[in-house]
């Protein structure tokens, strides 16, 4: 429908997640129409991160240097793993500010559906991780989802005999939600977890 | 939070319209991991874009030559021109395949609130357009919202002295909609410009 170099643009943005079609339009017009000097900062950015960025040798974050910025921190305390999916977890977990520890990231979560298995998540770099026996936590912090559920109780199990301290991150309520329109599920988790208050 | 160039990406990515803070994490990290062949594909089309694209120098689309594929089209009617905001219109128009006159694309429409003024519109190049004679429609094709309904008006009246047919696209409810859920401004155009059925 357009002038072939528009819609090879639109065809290309149609591709990235979370875009459809009339967005890549709309983008696509917005391109045409910006400053020549935004759209080379985007493309800029694009090929900067495909050249710099690697993944960190020791956890699998995202990372520009041979290790990620957690693992380079010395102050970071090192008996402490917080096992996540994906480095956006760890950009997550990092903006709580609740956690000194290290992290290690498996590139996904079992999922037979998908057609990912163990082999296909860094489980061996973990378990070498913890093969020292310096590690005195692991935090699974996968998502409360069942991929996520079925990956924490896969390696649970797997370091069960390890003699560490295994946990799993609270399911409940979230925080400034309403209880009236939370799932059966997560509010049948807030009922299991629930506390005594200390008054 | 993130790996400087992984940060850069999605601040640019952020600036693109509709695409929010999460969006642009989500399409960073699909940047991360995608095949490197890909991100180029993208980055070409990016950059073929604001290279090879032009404005077409009658009608004001979009165009890869000195003139649009329509204006050049020498099977387009060119007593009759449509005039539309943007070049995204003129794609619209084309796939009603019902249309085998001309366009002009204004740039836009007339809005106060956002300092677009006529001035500010292809209007004056629509104008030496009209000027030998040759053209028997205008076809006001803005969009059915204030801002376009004025720039119709506007430029209705500027060519009402010219003695050319000036039409404004019927307004009504959308086929295969629901009447129910049309708004009472669109069910009373509907209503307004009911027409009799020959049975």
């Amino acid at each position: 429908m357009y002038e072939g170099v528009v819609q090879d643009l639109i065809d290309e943005l149609g591709r990235l997640p979370g875009v459809g079609p009339k967005s890549a339009q709309r983008i696509a017009f917005h391109i045409l129409q910006a400053e020549p000097a935004d759209v080379r900062r985007l493309v800029h950015a694009l090929a900067e991160v495909k050249e710099k960025v690697r993944f960190c040798s020791v956890c699998g974050n995202v990372a520009q240097e041979e290790q990620c910025r957690v693992c380079a921190d010395p102050r970071r305390d090192p008996s402490v793993i917080c096992v996540v999916e994906e480095s956006k977890d760890v950009v997550a977990v990092e903006r709580t500010r609740e956690f000194r520890g290290r992290y290690h990231v498996l590139g996904g979560a079992i999922s037979p559906i998908e057609g990912v298995g163990p082999d296909d998540l860094r489980i061996r770099e973990l378990l070498s991780r913890l093969a020292d026996g310096s590690v005195t936590e692991l935090i699974l912090a996968t998502d409360p989802n069942l991929e996520g559920e079925a990956t924490a109780t896969y390696l649970a199990r797997l370091v069960s005999a390890m003699g560490l301290k295994v946990t799993r991150l609270a399911s409940g309520l979230p925080v400034g939600g309403d209880l009236e329109y939370a799932d059966e599920v997560t509010l049948g988790r807030a009922f299991e977890g629930r506390r005594t208050l200390d008054v």
